[in-house]
């Protein structure tokens, strides 16, 4: 690739700033990987799928770098976020004697990158890590906000950390090897900046889902970096998640129900908040927020995007219930994000009633 | 008690500062939780040793300001802090629909209060947490420096996070009902602050062990605050444990050796730290730092203290191995804590036959 059709995104966190890098070609190039720390040992997460496919021109990449490269491959899918996995990568690195210098790289999607990033968290109470991500929707979300995770039995990403990453290397090449619904699924995180930050992205997007489909770099590049530029702007005033920062979730709270009850792997995360956005645009044009001729648009675009509008049949009782335990609730009241007006979002409760409406319309 | 025997020490971390609060009768007055965050629910982390003695009491405290408290009393002892017993908080607190502003009270030695500090780390990337300490160790040891964690069958503390507390209760009164064993374990990370930074206080210590011994309430509150006041003072230059805060690892690497290699749980952790400083004492001789009269002079005085000053016969190869894999060990070399002079630390390492020698003189 030439220089100049890298993008870069500065997050800026004082002593915890990194690069997002954008572009074709990035794990073609040792000189993305120029300024990492040397250590006696790096370790590459990944999963059985991403593995075969790059964990092998990642490792040639780094392994000027570190004297051992190790490579985990976990299983893959968001089933595998769990207490299992997460024991997986700490008796491998405890077995080969891993020091606190010890650099994680995250191969892989959204789970992948929580689950490295949560043990890089936790590891020796904290060793350093970058990201890989090889899919759409880790591209677009996990690469800013330095949220790690893994799930419980009982809710999705309960138990985790704030971590942030060294670097983050997004090569719009990996996603060449990404399944259409994949594609789709990330497409969902990244069409929600529209409505909750920017009108002028949404058309933009209307525009270019097209090019988008059929994988143009030049169009992927900068819906990539336009989301991670939203992420981060919103993420910069709120790095904790007190309160601006929920507007990112928008959609999240239908759609964590519907993974939760279906269980998680059954419906993809993007899956569940492009349902999730159709279900909370319409609650916003019930709550007298936006008319429903926006929602109607944003409905379209989610199913232009592949992306389901309507929820399974959980029954209202149960999604209730699922939206209650979600982490984002407060003494039992669910608090839904949404939109204020094209643009702009807010985050705010619903009559139990108006919710169960919402509901009938959309699922079942 | 009267208002002018509570000490104070002040931890200044930023956004994170709290107060240490050390005197009598802390559990038996209501004004020592003034100003602690309400919400709808808080869960008290205990022991089945402590729970019976103390939950009570702390919960009589904390009433008025949580509309429900828990009280999940974990079996007691090192060997139980793993990943079984984390997970019991997080399945209650789920269980419970707890959400992210319910505060965690850790009430408890130790392992309760980095177990308890580890799951509020964790729980929802993050729940406030409050430290009520029932042990000497715990008052002087986990009262500063944020560090939490949980033990691996490979490594002690291998997985956990650095994370403060809104406020650490200790009150002296809770020593009453602490086995004799405990409080010389105890005594070991109070007599710790001597040699690496206090030289009056080692002198202190030995006017004062006697009443100590009888758990005389002014020479506890001395002891307790000095250790937290020196904690603090190398702590708050050095919050990540990067360089100097290594020192107050003193006698950790040989005893944290002895905790795992005869299984967690069969030596107190102050026990093992009490038998390394024997060894570190002898490893600073054998440097040519200081001369053999002041070593001697600690181990006389860990003597006192009932605390043991021989190691078990793990054999030396088994010694170095695990030392190599303890997490302050790069790129598999043993960094040791060793005295330069009296009041004085640093790290360094230490040729194996060196080592050899007094694993020779100090174990089997």
């Amino acid at each position: 690739m030439s220089a100049d059709s890298l993008q870069t995104v500065a997050i800026d966190l004082a002593d915890r700033s990194y690069d997002i890098l954008i572009g074709p070609g990035l794990l073609s190039d040792d000189r993305h990987f120029d300024g990492l720390p040397k250590a006696a040992t790096a370790v590459i997460v990944t999963n059985e799928t991403v593995a075969p496919l790059y964990a092998q021109r990642l490792k040639d990449r780094i392994a000027s770098r570190y004297g051992q490269v190790r490579v985990i491959a976990l299983k893959d899918g968001e089933a595998y976020k769990d207490w299992a996995s997460l024991n997986l990568i700490f008796d491998d690195l405890l077995g080969a004697a891993c020091d606190r210098k010890t650099v994680l790289f995250a191969l892989g999607g959204g789970v992948v990158g929580d689950i490295t990033g949560f043990a890089a968290a936790c590891y020796m109470r904290g060793v350093p890590f970058v990201q890989v991500p090889t899919t759409l929707l880790a591209q677009v979300d996990s690469s800013v906000g330095g949220k790690t995770a893994i799930n419980h039995p009982l809710g999705k990403n309960m138990v985790g950390a704030f971590y942030q990453p060294l670097r983050v290397l997004a090569d719009l090449d990996t996603l060449d090897t990404l399944p259409d619904r994949e594609l789709a699924a990330g497409l969902a995180e990244v069409i929600k900046y529209g409505p909750i930050a920017d009108d002028a992205f949404l058309g933009w997007l209307e525009d270019n889902l097209d090019a988008l489909w059929a994988r143009d770099k030049a169009a992927l590049a900068y819906a990539v970096k336009r989301s991670c530029e939203i992420k981060a702007w919103v993420v910069g005033q709120d790095e904790r998640e007190s309160g601006l920062r929920a507007i990112l979730n928008f959609g999240h709270t239908f759609g964590h129900a519907i993974e939760a009850g279906l269980g998680y792997g059954e419906w993809l995360h993007g899956e569940g908040v492009g349902c999730g956005m159709v279900m909370a645009a319409d609650l916003s044009v019930r709550l007298g927020l936006i008319d429903a001729a926006y929602a109607d648009r944003l409905t379209r675009l989610i199913e232009r995007a592949k992306l389901p509008v309507h929820g399974p049949a959980l029954g209202a009782d149960r999604y209730l219930e699922l939206m209650r335990v979600d982490k984002k609730s407060e003494g039992g009241e669910i608090r839904f994000v949404v939109i204020d007006a094209p643009g702009r979002a807010s985050v705010r409760p619903a009559p139990d009633e108006m919710v169960r409406a919402v509901l009938a319309a959309h699922s079942g």
